[in-house]
């Protein structure tokens, strides 16, 4: 399945003689060795030489340089310089701090620092709530990790993390305007990191959580949601869950089954995998069975752990006790969140009539996606290069959005299950089929359906007195809206 | 002395029947309460009403009143609504979080987050040095406060404080295109806040202490010196040091005067004294007398603290035991970093022929500026409204934008006595004069000065063996530069 992919792309500057052909044998060694060549530009000419650089997608690492030395090969060519599009990319980093307010002159100067900074100062000390309104709390999202379970490579530490963490907030603003901030601590101990997060608080109007490994990640998230009051959401378990049930939710649609009747099994039952399951409940699915290495989960399990046995004690209602294998025969639905290549296609095919399968271990799908294709109805998996991707940005943007616009103080599975129907709405019924059950990642409706929801959950639970009234009072035109659009002016009055 | 000023502007919203003479007396009537009219426009218009937005500078929150009574008690007239410019400008916060990469394509989202990132995650895990160079570590400034000592307002906590951290951010960009970003601690404990601030440090290439209470701020300083390998600064010490020592190298070229050979009465030996004795001793000051509430601090003194017991060792050699005002008599330079109005002109009338007074208690200055000019050749304050400004905006956006720059692992007296020159050398020989000793703080060339020297010190330190070899082999062209500027682009190898 190894093709050339943007994110190996690189770019050699060559020098070759200046003849009619030597470009295009440069094109041509390049795509005999499989690179997806993009571009050719001549960077300098002279009477007897061209310097061309050569841009072309590649496997990966070992491939980028085969190519190097194919081209270095040719006779009268040297390959003068190699770049790699990621890594310049990432020079410098990615995100950056910007001013929302003028600082040109004197004036300017007075009054968004000394001296007229302290009356705001002091209008916040006599009122807190009043941070939301006249401080960055209001649009702001700490995105923390510990490094220790980045991407599918582990633990590779804080520094290390900070790509992805600048991505996440790339990602937060881009599709919501949130200003998301990385917080990438130098400590892997469950007590430091709630008391480091509790201590950063008022900067924040909410706290992502991301890449923390389990099960010191349920601890942390607990912890937090109890003794915070902005919301705390560990997006490796609910990101994943809200998108796996919106797209779950519009599978069912294209096999024409409900959630209350189908078997569900779910294999791996970590953060993401405890997570779906608990949502998929909160939709009204009952019978779900999850899988780990050794097995169904079941009451008789001897599964420690809180989350494993909440698993227990709500789900398996047939009391099934064999392996993943024996539990997809006759199944409706199979979702992955475990290791790549454990399934076949032979697998699948003992599941149930119109089966759906979401296999999003990543990089390597838990069953090849082709194979599954050939018996199930549905095929999702987390990759960009197959239909149906499951990917968390469709709902964290959005989320933290609603969340913030509304002042909210708690996640709640109330809110994640709105999220998801949110999104699931997002794909009109003529848009629906078994290769577009979940929007795609640029689809400019989802993070604004997800707020919208999400909002609408915060503030029906606040009306009905499920969560506390809010103090900070928040004109509706003085939210911060979509990027794009202009905020409207709030008049505060002289104290 | 209190004037209207930019820090109180407010606008108020009036009705008034539709009549030449209305609008003029709406200006009058503002004007005869002290307040500064600056602006009227007409908001909306109808055949019998006007409706006017008439802005004004007022001197504080009852001036402000007072000038909205007037109005409204004027026939006629009705003030609808009053809206404040401070407050106005620091709605939803005044710095955001800004993208410095495209994320449009599928392309560019493969490159800046999964599944390319992974690369970049595991080429700073294999080499962390690389963090300076792929991540925004290169370029970020942690603004650190646990908000009890903000301005002269004191213990405000850390949520009233993010206004001044928000604007410390938006100076560090505007002035030297820092990535500073504020972390406001709800913690006052000194051991908890040094091991917050290292479990932070993988994000940031530099920490800015700021407004943390005396002796909190000297142990956390130390120890954070000591245990990251990141530069650590005080602002309120150090900057405050830089300042002062740029204003004097110059106010003594205008008197003429040596500072090996001249006598400074320092009043107040907290932070910011502490910092500027000090530094005053390493551009050549001997004769230096510290003063706190009990008189001059001598070697005799009965003084706790490893900063006052310096000050014992290293300043006063000719053991005076007297109080502020006695030390005067004769001396040539007076710098206060105290309270405001504890002297009077006579008091430098006292002091030598052609004295230099620093009065930087603020808002109220430690003598009035207008009396001791009548004594002194040179006044500065740290005041916009007169001349001589004493401002830490000269100091650290160029001082850090060094650092950063050069990789630097410490920031030595060494390094703050070249930026202390570096600002007094901005003003040049034809400008330098009793009102102009130390340059404006929109003067765009005082902090490439800063950078420029403190850049040179750290790489003059690293060649002679005095600071650590970079590992980071930061690229000449890959320095991020000043805003308006091209960065350079570095072309990685393929690895």
């Amino acid at each position: 399945m190894a093709l050339p992919s943007p994110s190996y792309t690189i770019t050699m500057r060559v020098q070759v003689p200046a003849s009619q052909a030597a470009t295009s044998e440069l094109v041509a060694a390049a795509a005999e060795q499989g690179a997806s060549v993009t571009g050719v530009d001549i960077a300098q000419s002279s009477t007897d030489h061209l310097t061309v650089d050569l841009t072309c997608d590649t496997i990966d690492g070992p491939h980028s340089q085969r190519v190097v030395d194919a081209l270095d090969a040719l006779d009268d060519v040297r390959v003068l310089k190699v770049s790699d599009s990621t890594f310049l990319m990432h020079l410098g980093g990615k995100i950056e701090v910007g001013l929302k307010v003028p600082l040109r002159t004197r004036r300017d100067l007075s009054r968004a620092y000394t001296p007229g900074v302290a009356r705001v100062c002091l209008a916040i000390a006599e009122r807190p709530e009043d941070a939301r309104r006249l401080t960055i709390k209001r649009n702001t999202v700490a995105v923390v990790t510990d490094g220790t379970a980045v991407l599918g490579l582990g633990d590779i530490g804080p520094a290390a993390a900070l790509p992805v963490m600048e991505g996440k907030a790339a990602l937060f603003k881009k599709f919501a305007g949130v200003d998301a901030w990385p917080v990438c601590l130098d400590t892997t101990d469950t007590e430091e990191i709630i008391s480091i997060v509790k201590a950063l608080a008022p900067v924040y109007g909410g706290v992502n959580l991301e890449d923390i490994s389990a099960p010191r990640c349920f601890e942390i998230e607990r912890r937090l949601r109890a003794e915070l009051d902005i919301p705390v959401f560990h997006d490796d378990q609910h990101g994943t869950a809200i998108v796996v049930l919106a797209a779950l939710i519009n599978a069912l649609k294209v096999v024409e089954k409900r959630i209350e009747d189908v078997r569900i099994a779910v294999a791996g039952v970590g953060a993401a995998g405890s997570a779906v399951i608990r949502l998929l409940h909160a939709q009204g699915a009952r019978n779900i069975v999850g899988f780990d290495r050794d097995g169904a989960i079941h009451a008789g399990s001897d599964t420690p752990g809180e989350h494993h046995q909440w698993i227990a004690e709500h789900t398996n209602p047939d009391g099934f006790t064999g392996t993943l294998q024996e539990g997809l025969e006759g199944a409706d639905v199979f979702i992955g969140v475990s290791a790549g290549d454990i399934l076949t296609g032979d697998d699948i095919a003992r599941m149930g009539d119109r089966s759906i399968v979401f296999a999003l271990a990543n990089p390597l799908p838990e069953v090849d996606p082709i194979a599954a294709a050939a018996h199930a109805a549905v095929v999702a998996t987390g990759r960009s290069d197959y239909p149906n991707q499951i990917n968390n940005v469709l709902a964290f943007p959005g989320l933290f959005r609603g969340l913030l616009d509304a002042g909210a103080r708690d996640v709640t599975q109330e809110t994640m299950r709105r999220a998801a129907v949110a999104i699931a709405g997002v794909v009109g019924d003529d848009e629906l089929n078994p290769s577009f059950v979940i929007p795609g990642v640029f689809d400019s409706r989802v993070a604004e359906a997800v707020a919208d929801a999400v909002r609408e959950e915060a503030e029906e639970a606040r009306a009905a007195g499920r969560s506390p009234a809010r103090a900070d009072q928040l004109a509706e035109d003085a939210r911060v809206t979509w990027p794009g659009r202009q905020p409207g002016v709030e008049q505060p009055h002289v104290p």
